[in-house]
């Protein structure tokens, strides 16, 4: 059955719903006060909430329901899920932790839950999971208050984890720095709806242009896996984080959502055959996220790095030349008309070192000169310097006229960090240090090759 | 000639004062303003600045100057330094550019200084610099206006870098974060005063307790910075981040500060047999020096972690295995011990996932159980779960009662910053990922080892 109803229910129940604050049936029942449906609380104590009447079962809900939320301890969970199958719900996100991932007796209510679930053709998330965060719909399952995790705006990525924790960070992150996000769904222990079920759902959403993953141990075969991702590869890129890598990574994982981590190697090779951009870490999977989220593809791997800092600009070469990025220098008329813009100082290689008293407007003339030389920049602005205005902003935002990708670089507190916030509101992502915007430029260009080798 | 006045003049001149908002003599002019000795203006446009008298020359002063911070256009400044000869002033900053960094008449321009400076016994920093800052003398020659670049409070680190703008993002987010500075020496041009004096400096300074460095290339003789660092390294943690390591890199250095950059294999080594710690990227550099300045070193290489977000325990247990540190489950009387403080979900090897609903006092019933078992801790803190209360800081910060480092990993946004900056606050370095925690402890023990070896 389609996966459609968890992102766009006409009708919740909150089993489990809380007048308590702090209860994650409270933070639930706080969340759903802004959807637009109709939301009905579930609890075996019937006392209204905020004035709102509580049903003791599922089954006792007059409408019909799409979609139950259901945060209620463990061994209550088989009960609910049997009220479900009763009442003929589709679809369920079962918050409630203590399942598969804590050994023999938690896969053995798994099991029974399981079974429900095939006889009621029930689709469920979870156990043990966070939920689902729909921007647009706003089903918003995410038990974390708001005062604690911040949620994003709408945009483009959509974000798939098997680790709660991990993606509430990023979630987190994303809505302090202003980046959207479309979906958000925490799958934890997979009982049912797995990556490559999700995976598969988003590949033709047209909501979602980036799908950025946070996955332990796929739990659909490897096969199917791949795929998948490899048909979605080439629609839209997907980014993964592979939680347990190494031996003692792969023991963690599985005390954590009981999955087989399986050989990092084994991982790595599919993932690359499959089209997907590997994050070597958490913050390479924000960066990437942000870069495929903002900016278009490289057509070639012709990058050039423009600074008025010449360190940065140092530090961004250096990270290029590791990744096997290739670094031109300009032509010799591209360098005689830029050194008419510069001062006698300036060093016009590949950095271009603009000089610490370049003002903004050199970004506009440098890359206006070279556009057509190159496939990608990487502009370094550091703010320190008062020649350069807070226009800069302005200026490198209508730098993207010239259809090629480009990453900001702006490290710093207070005035940076307004100027920086300016430019990603203008579609240019910004990176706090040179070798970030410069992975991320590589993610891009990884990606745009495979797009390019495999496509018609 | 000693180093001290550069930190610690009596009185100093300013050569090229000004009275015009936005130029680098009038930033120099605001800096001074709280400075505690004498200071002097000089410009050949005499106007007040202020009210306060401005001289045409140094050598128009009555009293005597220690120090001459010189930022005038660079074919002023052989004439100055004259002037500074003439006048017996034993120090100046240079902060000019336009010297060697340009090519063979700025390296002629240089030459022609080094003489002068030679027949003064003047002992010169620059040129092509942001100067320095010591915030116990509050000597400021950092031409970066407040509102751009804030100034961190006192501290332990003190940072020399031979680019200005790496030193300036780094003291940006040092002044963001609250982290303290003792003394920030931008060398740039090393005409005179390089790294290695700078080192030997900083090695006998009190104030100083660690040195991270921003190095592109040796100034001094190769033998002469291994003897200093080597001998330096046994007294306090070196960091180096090293740019140019590539062949591109190598090539941009040579048009910024006019260094050779050499091989990077070679400077690894080197590094290394110094026991100096070597820095990556920017962002170690940044990530090593606070935890060098804020945590003892590990005594062995028993790294625990404790984690109350799984995902992040697998991250943090990946980046450990791929370092090569000792992850050993606790003991089974440990483990016996924790599993009463625990809910049955939880999950107790190592990492140790608390689970999400764990609290605060977990994390110390934890710590006081293993700590005669590590040698330092790592302890994941994801506050997005409500049931880690804001007191989670000073559980944290009361830890270090064992005498073992810890690192704390906070990841997000509002509630998670002010909470990390308590920590912080409180002594224990905080990071936004589990992965930078990992690398920062590596790099504790990493120095711990080569002192223990080479100690007495």
């Amino acid at each position: 059955m389609s996966l459609a109803e968890f992102f766009k229910p006409r009708s919740v129940a909150i089993v489990g719903a809380s007048h308590t604050p702090g209860k994650v049936g409270n933070v639930l029942v706080d969340n759903f006060s802004v959807f637009d449906g109709d939301v009905y609380y579930v609890n075996r104590d019937t006392s209204p909430i905020n004035g709102k009447g509580v049903y003791e079962s599922v089954t006792k809900i007059p409408g019909s329901v799409d979609l139950a939320v259901i945060a209620v301890p463990a061994k209550f969970v088989p009960g609910v899920i049997s009220d479900c199958k009763k009442k003929g719900i589709g679809h369920v996100i079962i918050i409630s932790s203590g399942f598969s991932e804590t050994g023999q007796r938690g896969s053995d209510a798994e099991e029974e839950i399981r079974k429900i679930l095939k006889q009621g053709k029930i689709r469920a998330i979870g156990p043990n999971v966070v939920g689902v965060l729909d921007t647009y719909s706003k089903v918003d399952t995410i038990f974390l208050p708001k005062n604690r995790m911040g949620r994003p705006g709408r945009g483009k990525i959509s974000f798939i984890t098997q680790s709660g924790a991990v993606g509430s960070t990023v979630l987190d992150f994303f809505s302090e720095e202003g980046i959207g996000v479309s979906k958000f769904i925490s799958y934890g222990n997979a009982m049912d709806v797995n990556e490559t079920d999700l995976l598969e759902y988003l590949g033709t959403d047209d909501r979602t242009r980036v799908i950025a993953c946070y996955i332990e141990g796929i739990k659909s075969s490897g096969h199917d896996f791949m795929k998948t991702s490899s048909k979605v590869s080439m629609r839209k890129p997907i980014i993964v984080l592979k939680g347990g890598k190494t031996d003692r990574g792969t023991r963690a994982v599985s005390s954590h959502t009981g999955s087989l981590a399986g050989s990092s190697r084994i991982y790595s090779a599919a993932f690359k055959q499959s089209g997907i951009v590997e994050a070597a870490d958490w913050e390479e999977m924000f960066d990437f996220s942000k870069a495929f989220a903002m900016q278009p593809l490289p057509k070639g791997d012709r990058l050039m790095i423009v600074t008025n800092g010449g360190g940065f600009g140092i530090l961004a070469v250096d990270e290029a030349e590791r990744r096997g990025l290739k670094l031109d220098d300009p032509s010799k008329a591209s360098v005689k008309k830029i050194s008419g813009m510069l001062p006698p100082y300036a060093s016009i290689h590949n950095p271009i070192d603009l000089a610490a008293d370049s003002n903004s407007e050199k970004y506009h003339e440098i890359v206006d000169t070279l556009a057509s030389q190159y496939d990608g920049f990487v502009l370094i602005s550091l703010l320190q310097v008062p020649s350069v205005e807070e226009g800069v902003a302005e200026v490198i935002v209508s730098l993207q006229k010239f259809g090629k990708p480009i990453l900001a670089v702006a490290a710093g507190s207070g005035f940076t960090k307004k100027v920086a916030r300016s430019i990603e509101n203008g579609g240019v992502p910004v990176y706090p240090t040179p070798e970030r915007a410069v992975r991320s430029f590589k993610a891009l260009l990884d990606y745009s090759k495979f797009v390019s080798r495999h496509g018609k």
